[in-house]
């Protein structure tokens, strides 16, 4: 590379991918739906199927100090349904690459298929292949998840119009509030290992952290009600960052509520004592796997007596305007980009 | 886990998946085939979709030292490609999951992303979708590949009958040898950097190496001549351990004859150079990638003057006697294991 050299920091994740798709183009009449999306779409008899992959890797996505095994297997796939899920899909299949060093005994893999058949007698999908190798050190696991949707209930990035509604499932910023807490207790034990953590006031951040759900209910809701959202994506990278991937694709600006935004009384109180933002953490924090999506106000009466469902805004036609509306009535631009995972701690 | 604890090394990548296997079983009617063969076979309209997933690791899979990253996109794709031949299946679509470290540029992703996309024109693939994220050091990429068959074209492993002609393509050993070359140019190189290497006379074994292909050509020449194979899998362990897939999924013996076995001249050269058995490296070499299949005697006059498919024994009833017939007309049992990822090097 004598020619010079670009650092991936630079340019970030989706910067990244970016750059990928333009490299790319799709030749099958059966490749719907490309790069971009949480799913890729591809044409199948008189329906459509939907598919995800997403790799989790030791000391980047998970630190086994405190991620027991079961849980690590319950939420790799759990993360996979979540993007079958924004697609307004059903999952029916998983395929599994594992990378595993010597480190790890038998009883420790047990562990972990035993979370990942807890996440598929729960999320309804079988376990069709896989590939397991050996890794130098960490572990690895890679899950292609497989769903269904027929072709006129499939739900895009890009579908949302002007004035329609954004809405929100679940609580947001706890899974990231519940990991301020997992990697303190962990300093604490490595100054002290004698000292028993304290986790009873913190289950329910820390649960969210651990035990991430795919709200696979809340399509079963949608269907239910008969409401199909104009578009949707999970909430992996945080908030603020997957409403600028719903502005971009559907060519739009979202306006937001701050006091709209709902955020869990124990993850509110537990950002104040570790001095964070409560408004920050649901805007940036990540790995909550809610659902965001857009519905037509006609679809309102449908979904506003839905216990789990916030409403916390509207599209408009101004696509550069991106704006969180403050409790103080100010108006501040939403410019979060999610992690950059290129960028040196 | 205080109970005891049971190595890996000891049961082995096999005896993993089987234990695995066990786990789990299929609830979706369109669950064709799960765990267990070169792909799963998923129900799709009036025909089938089948998935494969296969991940390579820095340092495990792969040594960047000798390893171009052009050559390793075209490679990472080859690998999957060639479990969906082994369905007899034409792939359609890849998802990508990709772990890199801040010590690659952007410029150097090209370089992988260019292999990746040559590999997609040669094999005529989308890249729809896929995962990037940061990794602590090493490079990892997975593959998800999906392709298309109707249901009464799909090769499992486990249909061969006694008396099937057992076929193989092209050569074998010719990677294994490959890399023996590789390691031994680079050890040179550490110990006198100034040296260039002279890899003239290498250039096949090498490039069997570096530039696997997936023998699709093989799978359309099938189809032109009207021939479905009774079993198939792909060679990626070695020839050994295939032929012992073969033998467990279809409940039979297998019988061939070591002067059937192709292996290349170069290979055969070089094997010598390296005090290496020829023989030894087509059984346990692996990567070489190419298919192997077992055929009704019937289909053997379609096949007869294909200039790469060698018929080299034949299956039999009793499936404990997996034997090879030397050249010097003793039998030997058929034992290898392929590699065992778990066993420290």
């Amino acid at each position: 590379m004598s020619e010079g050299r670009t650092e991936l920091s630079g340019i970030g994740e989706f910067g990244l991918i970016e750059h990928i798709q333009q490299m790319f183009s799709t030749k099958h009449a059966t490749s719907l739906k490309g790069i971009g999306d949480d799913a890729a779409v591809i044409g199948a008899g008189d329906g459509s199927m939907v598919v995800s992959t997403d790799m989790l890797l030791e000391g980047v996505h998970f630190d086994l100090a405190y991620m027991p095994l079961k849980h690590l297997g319950y939420k790799a796939v759990a993360v996979n349904i979540s993007d079958i899920a924004a697609m307004n899909a059903l999952p029916e299949q998983i395929v599994i690459s594992l990378a595993i060093s010597n480190r790890f005994s038998l009883e420790a893999v047990d562990a972990l298929y035993e979370g990942i058949r807890a996440a598929c007698e729960s999320y309804k999908v079988d376990l069709v292949g896989g590939d397991t190798s050996s890794s130098a050190s960490g572990l690895i696991i890679s899950i292609t998840a497989i769903g269904r949707v027929s072709n006129d209930k499939v739900v895009l990035r890009s579908g949302a119009k002007a004035n329609d509604i954004i809405c929100v499932t679940g609580d947001l910023g706890a899974a990231y509030v519940g990991l301020q807490v997992l990697e303190r207790e962990k300093e604490v034990f490595l100054t002290n290992p004698e000292m028993q953590p304290d986790l009873e006031k913190y289950e329910y951040v820390v649960g969210r952290q651990l035990k991430p759900e795919a709200r696979m209910d809340i399509v079963y809701d949608l269907a239910e009600r008969g409401c199909i959202p104009t578009s949707m994506i999970d909430i992996s990278d945080g908030l603020a960052s997957e409403l600028l991937h719903l502005s971009k694709n559907s060519k739009l600006g979202v306006k937001i509520f701050e006091d709209k935004v709902p955020i869990d009384h124990d993850a509110f109180e537990t950002a104040i004592e570790f001095k964070l933002d409560p408004i920050t953490c649901a805007l940036n924090g990540g790995e909550d796997y809610e659902l965001l999506f857009t519905i037509s106000p006609l679809d309102y009466e449908k979904l506003k007596n839905h216990p789990d469902i916030h409403f916390i805004g509207h599209m408009h036609d101004n696509a550069n305007q991106n704006v969180m509306i403050t409790k103080q009535q100010t108006l501040v631009p939403i410019t979060a980009q999610g992690w950059n995972h290129f960028t040196s701690a």
